[in-house]
C-alpha cells in the first residue's frame, strides 16, 4: 500500500487540510441578501448554501452528483452480547441494500443521490476489543484507505453512513476514549437493547477502555483499537472529502464517532462536514456538542445506513432551489426594506 | 352566502368534526414493524405515516396531490408602523408568486406540490384594530368561506401559508387574546423590526386587546377583531380539511395563530394538523406549546408563504417512500430481533 503506510503517515495527512473559498461564500451570501425575502429569513437554508459555496469553491453551489457511501463491517465484540440482533444481519442487510429493500435505498431515490455500499471483509470480523485491538496498524490503514478511495472525486456532496451489528459499542468506546466519561457516557440502546443489555454493553466498553488505556490519547490508535472497519473507512472518506474540497453530510452516532478522531487531531478538521441529523441514540447529542456540530434535523431517527443524512439532503436541495431560483427585489419590482 | 351565515353557524361547524380511521393507522403501524429496520428506528418518519393513514383513512397513505394554499391579505394596522416593509409589498409579492420568483415557488417545485395563491381584496385593507374590529361579522365569514372553498376535495395533503405585511401583529394579538399575556408575550421582530419598532408593535397589540376586551373570550370574534382576511381564510381551509379528511401541514407563527381559535373552540380540532416547522419568529414556540404541537423541523426559518411547511413535505415524502418501498424481514431474508 502506498497511501498511508503507517499511523504517522496518516496522522500527517490528517493535519494537512485545505480551506474552502471565502470569496465564493461571500458571493453566495451577497446574493441571498438580494432575494425577495427579509434578510436571513430562510435561516439555516441560507447558511447551508454559503457552506456549500465555501467548500465547493463556487458562488453558485451544485448538487448534481450527490453520493451516499455506506460502509459495512463486522465486529468481534458482538461475542460479548452487545447487540439485540445476531451478527449475520450485517451481511443480510448488505444483500438487502443490493436488492433495493432497505430504508436507505428509498431515501437515496427520494434525494436523487447515488447509493454505493462497500462491504469490508464481512467474513472476518475485527477482533474483540476487550481482549486485543480490534485492528492492527495494517488492517486499520487498509480500512481507512478503502474509504479514502471510495469517494468519487467529481462528487458535489457526500453522505456517509454505515451498517454493522455491534458498531454502536465500538462508536461509544471511541467517543469515550476521545472525550472521557467511560462506558456510561455514550452507550445507548443501539438497535434495541433492554436495560440489562445496556448495562452489559457499558461494562464491555469499560473493559475495552481499561485494556487499551495506554493508547487512548492517540486518536488514530484508539480508532484502530475499538474498530470497526466501517468506522475507519468513514474516517478515510471524510478525510478524502476534505482533500478534494467535497462537503460532507454526517449521519448519526456511529458516523459521527468515526470522524471524531479527525477533530481530535485538528480542531477544524470537520469544518467541511455538517451533521445531517441528531440521532435518538443516546450518545449522539453529547458527541455532537463535544464536536460543536449543530444538526440540521431532529426526527428521532436511529437507523444508521446514512438514513438521517439522506433526509437532510432534501433540506440542502430546498436551500439550493431557493438560492438559484428566487427573484431579486430588483427583478421582481418588490420594495425592499429600506425603500 | 349560504355557508356560515353567522358566527354561531360557523361555531357549530367548528364543533362538528369527524375523526380519522384507527384501523388504517393500526395497519400502517403493523407494516412498519415488519420492515427491515429495528422497531421505531425511523422515529417521526414512522409517526407521520401513521398520522397520514389515520386522516386519509388509508393504510397506505398517498401524497400524489399535495396542495399549497397561500392566502394574502392587507392590514389597516400597518398605519401604526408595525412592519419593517411598506404595505404595498403584499401585492408586489403576490405578483412575485405569480411570476414564480418567490421562495415558495421554488419549494413547491422541489416538494412536487401544486401552489395556489389566493389574494383577498388587497385593495381594501382590513380596519385598524386599534380603533375598530378589523372585520365585521360578514367580512370575516366571507374570508373564512374563501378559505373553506379554496381547498380541493381530492387533495391528499394541504400546506397552509400566508403573505400579508403587518400580519405578525394580527397573529400576536389573536394569540394573546386566546392565551393571555399581552403584547409582550407573542410579538416578535417579524420581517425585521428593530427594538424600537418591537416596543411600538407591543403597544399596538395591547391597545387592540384593550379596545376589544369584551369579546376576547370568543375565539371567532377575536379572530375577526384582529384580522386579517388571510388568517380567517386559513382557519376556513383548516376546517374544510378536517371535514374532508385531508391532513394539514401548518407553516409558521401566523398560520398557527390563524388556526388557534379552532383549538380553543374544541381541544382536538387540530389533530389533523401537524406543525411543519418551528419558526424563528418569537411567538411561535410558546404558541406551539400552548397548542401541544411538536414541529417537524427547526431550521430558523421565518419567511411565511408556507415555506417551512413546504420543506416539511419533503420529510413526509421520505417517510412514505420508506413505508411503501422497504422490504419486510421475511421478503429480504433478514433475521429479525427475536430470531
Amino acid at each position: 500500500m502506498t497511501r498511508f503506510a503507517s499511523f504517522s503517515d496518516l496522522r500527517a495527512a490528517c493535519l494537512d487540510l485545505p480551506e474552502g473559498s471565502p470569496n465564493a461564500a461571500a458571493e453566495a451570501i451577497r446574493r441571498e441578501a438580494m432575494l425577495t425575502k427579509p434578510p436571513r429569513s430562510l435561516g439555516r437554508l441560507e447558511e447551508v448554501v454559503a457552506w456549500l459555496a465555501y467548500w465547493q469553491g463556487a458562488s453558485t453551489p451544485c448538487l448534481d452528483h450527490v453520493e451516499i457511501l455506506v460502509f459495512a463491517g463486522n465486529h468481534g465484540v458482538t461475542a460479548q452480547g452487545v447487540s439485540a440482533y445476531p451478527a449475520e444481519v450485517t451481511a443480510q442487510m448488505v444483500a438487502n441494500f443490493a436488492a433495493g429493500g432497505a430504508a436507505i435505498n428509498q431515501l437515496a431515490r427520494i434525494a436523487n443521490a447515488e447509493l454505493r455500499v462497500i462491504a469490508l471483509d464481512l467474513d472476518h470480523p475485527t477482533a474483540d476489543f476487550t481482549s486485543s485491538p480490534a485492528m492492527d496498524e495494517a488492517e486499520f490503514l487498509e480500512a481507512v484507505v478503502s474509504g479514502y478511495e471510495a469517494l468519487s472525486p467529481e462528487a458535489d456532496l457526500v453522505v456517509l453512513g454505515e451498517m454493522g451489528i455491534g458498531n454502536t459499542t465500538a462508536a461509544s468506546a471511541i467517543a469515550a476514549a476521545l472525550f472521557g466519561g467511560g462506558g456510561g457516557r455514550f452507550a445507548g440502546h443501539g438497535t434495541g437493547l433492554d436495560a440489562h443489555g445496556l448495562k452489559r454493553k457499558q461494562k464491555v466498553i469499560d473493559a475495552g477502555l481499561a485494556r487499551h488505556g495506554a493508547i487512548l490519547s492517540d486518536p488514530l490508535r484508539a480508532a484502530a483499537a475499538f474498530g470497526g472497519r466501517e468506522l475507519a473507512a468513514i474516517l478515510g472518506a471524510a478525510l478524502a472529502a476534505r482533500h478534494l474540497h467535497i462537503p460532507v453530510l454526517l449521519d448519526g452516532f456511529v458516523c459521527t464517532a468515526a470522524v471524531a478522531p479527525l477533530a481530535k487531531l485538528r480542531a477544524d478538521a470537520l469544518d467541511h462536514a455538517l451533521a445531517g441529523h441528531k440521532s435518538a441514540e443516546a450518545g449522539h447529542r453529547p458527541l455532537l456538542e463535544k464536536l460543536g456540530l449543530l444538526p440540521l434535523l431532529d426526527l428521532g431517527m436511529r437507523l444508521g445506513e446514512g438514513s438521517g443524512a439522506a433526509v437532510a439532503v432534501l433540506v440542502l436541495r430546498a436551500a439550493l432551489a431557493c438560492h438559484t431560483g428566487m427573484a431579486t427585489f430588483a427583478e421582481a419590482h418588490v420594495s425592499d426594506k429600506d425603500a
